[in-house]
């Protein structure tokens, strides 16, 4: 990697054209106020339209494809090479932040905009998706977009409907597309040799740390759980401290533990108690029963899964203990995405290179090459946002970050390209 | 206290007579199935009219008041003597037991009755009432037959409305009441002497003590709160354990102090959390504001306010420590009521000498007592009921102690109303 790909000056500018690309794209909403943008909507035909515009200034050859990601493609030395793909989405959830997928398009329009500008050719061509659905906003299922690439898109999702009852094939139809092509957006595994995104952290290490950059080692599996402590309802007044089976102290007690023992199982692994109910539910009523549900995600499947068992054991021990019951019920899993360590490498180098040091660390949320990894090697670049804040208009990225972002891009996607050592 | 003033045998049939016309009495409800009397309704009077004959066959002289509390009174030895006043409730909540007031107003009658069997007259009258309100069901206000007798009826009572948008006032006058008379049921000081009531204990604790009867030390002060945590709601997945500002997870470490403090306070004090709701309330979003209630209670005024200050301190502790905020409003307070030391005593002579030992208890819900005490000395005897259950169709209590709790309120009558010492 000896080559200088961007210039520090070139990168502001790019930077600064990000920024202003991104303001843009968030004045594309179907709402006036705030940005809210859904899979298929006019207004994602419009974003679709004016990133390919952009990736056309660019020097790529562009299209959409059967399930309405724009994509665009930057030849490499030879036509037909395999491509390393860059990416991220365009779709928002309801009243969003203007980073949050747009960023990792727009920047890989950077990094495209920059070897067009060298008229330089990599050994590989290099790709561009804006998926058109991640998020799941408007048919509660996700990451449609990138499913359509790896064409392992369940035909019942074309009879999903929204909250208007328009199904996606429907839907489809309305932006001119037709539910029996979905396959077409499908790509052969050689026609893909690597993919490449670059997004928001949507947490606050890397502002912890002082760091505008870094490395995603895995993105994070995740479980859910409704559980549920049940002791005995009874009178506030009448029954005493210790002749209690509160359902609320069980539940109080496990939520301590729950916090200390996850802290306990390491750094990298989260558990939320995000919902909790008590029943009956009167002020002068000893609670009888609770639901709460329990999420808790890692880097690591197999860590994860003690996590989740310690927590259930504990829960059973606590329940034993003050004479309630407690029951769990997983209802939803999705396995961590391990990001590809050749990918990581190079990643780590780049970001290095243009801060000084790398910090490796996993994704909380989801993210489109959760859906890639399936097909090929995935690799993420993680930007700063200001308090770790996403899904919210006031999410924020420094314009100084983002031309580091671009640069270490640029040196990522010219190592993986050329296959620098 | 030297005389027999009924015999066993006398005692187990007047028991099996107030279990007979209890359930008499559950079967006017304005249910079919279950039990529900509300004041002032059909029922309600048709209760009055079976509970005065029931007093005119113990020889008292019976009339219904102008709140529709049900009055009956047997002369002592000379006429227009002051009265030892004996008495509950005859209203429920709904879905109700068929003991919670009842239960004091029937073994009232069988005192009487023991009296009236022997010819007997004490140098006090024996008065009784079966309060036509005390769980405030229908309009929302409590203790309105007891309020009735003390005089102190706030006149915008009979404005307020209930669920149908029938006023107090109409109420009364649909009952052949008179709002205008309210005042008529107030009865001067010197008319009567001391107040005596016989309730089950809606607790646990004379049956985990293995004693059919206890005596009342006080009934228990009460504070309501509304009290809240606000920290800082965040994406389940991206932030980090260590980085969290989750007002569940500080409300979960107070909750488990509130219930290690308060059994620190001493066994008499209670504090219930009995309602939690969490904001935004999603799984995958940390809790950044939790609102829940605190029900504190205790039979010292004092050692509540202790309790109250300590628990709200710890709160403050917890937050300041979590980075979040913590904030309480009390809505609700309503003063201890200790029972009359020289009551007490008379009632743990009477309750000794049927069953060996007496338990000395407060009582954590409300009674009439509350606003009796407001001018006279109010003493309560408790009976043991199954499992402490109360407000719902499975309270029941065993035969055997009814008896014993007849003989013992006789013994107690007999007593206060000579001056026995």
């Amino acid at each position: 990697m000896s080559e200088t790909t961007i210039a520090a000056s070139a990168s502001q500018l790019a930077a600064a054209r990000v920024m202003e690309r991104a303001d843009h794209l968030a004045d594309i909403s179907e709402t006036p106020r705030g940005l809210t943008r859904i899979y298929l909507s006019p207004e994602h035909l419009r974003a679709n339209a004016l990133v390919g515009h952009w990736m056309e200034q660019a020097g790529m050859r562009v299209w959409q494809d059967s399930v309405g990601n724009i994509c665009g493609r930057y030849e490499g030395e030879q036509a037909g090479a395999p491509a390393l793909l860059l990416g991220s989405h365009l779709d928002t959830v309801r009243d969003a932040g203007r980073y949050d997928g747009m960023l990792g398009v727009l920047t890989a329009i950077e990094v495209v905009q920059a070897l067009h500008d060298r008229g330089r050719r990599l050994p590989m061509a290099v790709e561009i998706v804006g998926f058109g659905d991640e998020e799941g906003t408007r048919f509660g299922i996700t990451l449609l977009g990138s499913r359509g690439l790896t064409g392992d898109w369940p035909s019942e999702w074309l009879q999903q409907q929204d909250a208007q009852g328009i199904s996606v094939a429907q839907a489809l139809a309305n932006a001119g597309l037709d539910g029996a092509n979905i396959g077409q957006a499908a790509r052969n595994r050689e026609e893909i040799a690597a993919y490449l995104e670059l997004h928001i952290e949507q947490g606050p290490c890397l502002e912890q740390e002082g760091l505008a950059l870094g490395v995603v080692q895995a993105i994070n599996g995740a479980r859910r759980l409704t559980c549920r402590f049940t002791g005995l309802a009874g009178h506030a007044g009448t029954v005493p401290m210790n002749h209690r089976q509160d359902a609320l102290a069980a539940s109080a007690e496990w939520m301590m533990a729950v916090e200390s023992i996850t802290k306990q199982h390491g750094r990298q692994q989260v558990a939320t108690i995000g919902t909790l109910s008590c029943a009956p539910g009167a002020v002068n009523v000893i609670p009888g029963e609770v639901t709460l549900t329990l999420d808790v995600r890692g880097p690591e499947d197999e860590a994860l899964e003690a996590l989740q068992q310690a927590l259930l054991a504990q829960a059973g021990d606590i329940a034993q203990r003050r004479g309630v019951q407690f029951s769990a019920e997983e209802y939803y899993r999705m396995a961590a995405t391990r990001c590809d360590p050749e990918l990581q490498q190079r990643l780590v180098q780049a970001v290095s290179r243009v801060q000084g040091r790398a910090l490796s660390l996993p994704s909380g949320a989801g993210h489109d090459a959760i859906a890639i990894s399936g097909c090929w090697p995935v690799g993420m670049l993680f930007v700063r946002c200001q308090g770790g804040i996403s899904h919210h208009p006031a999410e924020s990225v420094m314009a100084a970050d983002v031309a580091l972002a671009i640069e270490a891009f640029c040196y990522a996607v010219n190592a993986v390209a050329c296959g620098d050592s």
